[in-house]
């Protein structure tokens, strides 16, 4: 209820602060039997480290999860599976010009409000270092689902768009180019624009695309458990997302009934795919795409106003390390939060037998 | 975990069909001692009925809700509310050409998919006539949440769309007229449009603004429950939905931090309110405000291909009395999951103690 | 989170008050494409029905159950099931009496502290009544179970103790008296010894046995939710219970383990069945056995002195058309309770795969 | 669903194997602001630590609990409390013998049936060494509490019963004697019997009982939730369980209404309480208490038959160092999980308003 978990049968709870011991979180419900592939794990948590390449923060952290449960001889064994992430910048920096400051557009005010305490070092627990935990549980997710194949990529930065649609883009060219972009034209002009902005001290924000295929036909619950809405609400609750569509999104709203309609083939599969993949709220069995708004980071090097807790405005400025654009960084957690979901699903539709 | 059930603890659980007996539900958790506005609740089911206009569907339905439990001398009890709404449509119906037909870009392809026997008549469980159960139980939540102000409006159909911001539109006017857009010259051109489109026996698309005031600050849950994540979800799950954008969405994509970032006033308020009244999930006592996009209806008069059971390809053609744009039918289900949202978060918020 | 629902994949949610309009209920998650014999439900409720015997309430209610959605041409569509009993006893009498008062041993005065409102009538929410919605759903269950044979029956009336272990009985006995007591002779006694309290005004107390037999090793979860902790959790949820224990129970505290542990056979069945079918929580394949104890009913009809809301202390005397002795209508709720546990792991099973 | 988190509200997920790198959990929903004492949740754990007594165990494990998360300066700050325990015994053993053995009344052969593989050293997920994280958990449950007092002791061992009913108990007594049993010559025959039984390589089983003081009334929830049946699930779901009763139990099921009727006192109070504290599912603020059964340890060094994989009978013998009687280490697990129910409802309660 206080909101840490999420999925029902493959269920992932996580804790853990930006600058406590450790975050880390329980998988609860991975079927037993799965062959655990560890580096593939640590890969896509590399994906999402900091550090990685100069147009994301130059913190350090090594974020090596250590499993403390569930796994035995290498497979799972339908055991919760424990795991830890120790922070190394736990005690490395001093925090105290912030403990009673609330920054503009970050979550200080909110906490305050709700909680009357919070731990105000690196943002806490509203630091997006959470994100760690659930690479690790989409990254086995992602095993689980087998056939499935989950891609995502940056489909636009401030207002550089990747005009192509996805079916035109060459996948394995994701991980060619450090924004994440498949059109390295375009992964080009995106990277210069975050340079640049980093440069001013500012941020920006921008969009990511993810496309799920092979999900077989029937996955989803139709009423309020549709499958795109448990989408939309994973995405959602990625730090700094502001938006979620799926299929012809808010374009199909301007569109008609015979624009929209997806005819269809006599086996099963539709000439067009306006709806995404998804009927009813249950997949089809056509591809599922959808695409997620990041604002810019809150952060900015700039000097801006911000409230202390005597509600007095004072001048405050960010310090370094922080993201220009979030988006190269929160591909793979777009992918995870996918497998997340769709490995539940995939359970649920085990029980209608 | 069927997904029937919306809400934790203030949870609505729906069942019925479009043309089984009866459709109802059952909310459990309101509060004890609240004295029930039956009127108020019947008030905001006509405003979801057919028939209302010469823009919604003519079919009749007098949509009467009876309440079984949970109330007694027009007091809550604290016990759930059970409640029903009779079906008139019945068996007034041959639907006996859609048996074997799977029409395009509706669900009944995906329901014999994942259940392998469906309910034809009227779309069955997939019907939007399902919502008149959230109706009832968000006019019953916005009873409860008594000093939150919650209005919904048309903000687009087709690509009509009603350029001012919501600060600058008078809410008293949204049921002025039939479309429910509260700017009268717009709402004249969007009516029209609907208009034409229902003569070609087409359908069109469209989009809803809501905005929530008096909300209080710290409400919502900051991981995974983030208080937009739950709002996303309640609203993709409504029928025929595609997006869903709060505060800033997907322009604030194209945004610089310095640009988006919403300024401290001394008394905790923001200068601007990019970030639609929520951050890190949680609401900091400024509107809230979103955006949903609707598809057009699948349902058109033209004659367009579907699939049958036997994997052939068949003419079909709707029949008349089906909505040519849901938006102005929707308006009243986007409150009241909205409402539901809030009264569940409500509650949730008194744990915290 | 009110309590007023039941499993997680096999679903019930109950609504009603002993008085209200109806009673009813929601089970969502059932598979789809199970063929329903609605006779045998029915037939249930009949087992429940109060007026079917000297020996229990001479109340009547034809209880009748209406399906009002989710079951297609005799089928279930895996759409949620909602169902509905009329009250007979709506207005029949009247409850001004009890209206400020609160009956020794009842519910009464427990709903005013935590609801600082009740609906007096017949116990409202409170009243046995309410399990009927449970029979409808345990009936149902018991079709999903198919091959699962679940018997329970009367194993004791005050002191008087069918002393014959359950392997030694014919329960195709159970339903040839009017207590469910599957041996003839101590059934009589049991009959008279109920039929002498209620000639007093009194009432008396009972334990009933239930025994699961055809379950499948392999049910249940290891932890949190044994499936004999949630066996002891439903049973513990009806009416007027006391107590539960499984296998060698309370006995079992006062052997040793080499007394206690069951021996395996080479088919990995065991000598001897202390462990009554669960080891670990997890169903073993061998027969599940447990025992549930009675209180007797509160509502005597002898004067006691009872409380009244201005805290004086004010004599009552129950009105006639109560149960002497609750444990022969108990009967099927017992087995409809174990019916929905065994139905819910059995789904949840299936998600290991 | 996998069942490894107990509460709603008051929420604990637990993870770890008796022979995995460590145990832990994570508390979910604990309020904020509350003061932590470390040195009293130590103590707990210490009150469950093998190698207490000459009648527990031998084995040496520190059972020393780590933080990791949502506590700030030495009070909680809303967010999910992690924690962890390391396993000191890792790699102490070789488990090879059992490795292919299923023992008799373990949950080795139905975790096999279940899952397809098992941890098998030390019983891996299906060790009591689990339960120390619920004591963790159950610790800062009594913290939360405050003025509820929680008092668990040992009831009987084998045949030898605490006669005396609890009122005559002086609870202070309790951790005096190492079988905590509150009667100083009652403990000493107690205790001699233990000492006799693991002379003989045997072990045997016992009751605990648990009296809940000052628990307000109005808690528990009044159908599937009631406050004793939650509180029956929690008890049952711990190791070794067979039975639970509260209030007049399985005594109660022999007796007549006009006994069994608690009469009121003008304040609201009973003049006896043979409820047992709860009416209806709900706290009527008297005295709570319930008694457990526990089983006697299945692992006796005595000599007997087990089963192998491959369906053959073979002769096993238990090494040392196993509890002889799990009662007196069970009696703060009893406490913690009583704890842990309370704190859920409390929190839910608080939602009523």
């Amino acid at each position: 209820m206080a909101g840490n978990s999420f999925g029902n049968l493959f269920k992932l709870t996580t804790f853990g602060e930006s600058h406590g011991v450790a975050i880390g979180g329980i998988i609860d419900g991975c079927p037993s039997g799965l062959e655990v592939d560890f580096d593939a794990i640590q890969a896509e948590l590399n994906r999402r480290k900091p550090g990685q390449s100069e147009i994301v923060t130059q913190r350090k952290e090594p974020d090596t999860v250590e499993f403390l449960s569930g796994i035995f001889e290498g497979k799972t064994t339908g055991t919760p599976i424990g795991f830890s992430i120790q922070n190394a910048n736990q005690k490395s920096k001093d925090y105290s010009h912030i403990k009673d400051v609330y920054r503009p557009s970050h979550a200080d005010y909110t906490y305050e409000k709700k909680y009357g305490i919070r731990d105000y070092r690196g943002g806490g627990r509203s630091s997006a270092r959470e994100t760690a935990s659930r690479v690790v549980a989409g990254a086995l997710a992602k095993q689980f689902l087998k056939s499935v194949k989950i891609h995502a990529y940056t489909s636009s930065v401030g207002d550089i768009f990747l005009e192509k649609p996805y079916q035109d883009l060459d996948f394995s060219q994701i991980e060619s180019n450090v924004i994440r972009c498949p059109d390295p034209e375009t992964a080009e002009r995106m990277i210069d624009r975050i340079k640049a902005i980093k440069k001013q001290g500012n941020t920006i924000g921008g969009t990511i695309t993810c496309v799920l295929q092979n999900v077989p036909a029937g996955l989803g619950e139709p009423v309020f458990d549709k499958l795109h809405a448990e989408l939309g609400k994973a995405m959602l609750s990625i730090n700094a997302v502001k938006g979620f569509e799926y299929g012809s999104g808010f374009c199909g709203a301007k569109m008609t009934g015979t624009e929209h309609n997806d005819l269809f083939n006599a086996d099963g599969s539709t000439k067009t795919n306006l709806s995404g993949g998804i009927q009813g709220g249950i997949s089809n069995g056509m591809d599922i795409y959808f695409r997620v708004a990041f604002k810019p980071v809150a952060t900015v090097i700039q000097k801006q106003e911000a409230l202390n807790s005597r509600g007095e405005l004072v001048d405050m400025q960010g310090k370094g390390r922080h993201d220009p654009c979030v988006v190269p960084r929160a591909v793979p957690i777009v992918e995870a939060m996918a497998a997340l979901v769709l490995a539940d699903y995939y359970l649920l539709n085990n029980t209608n037998k």
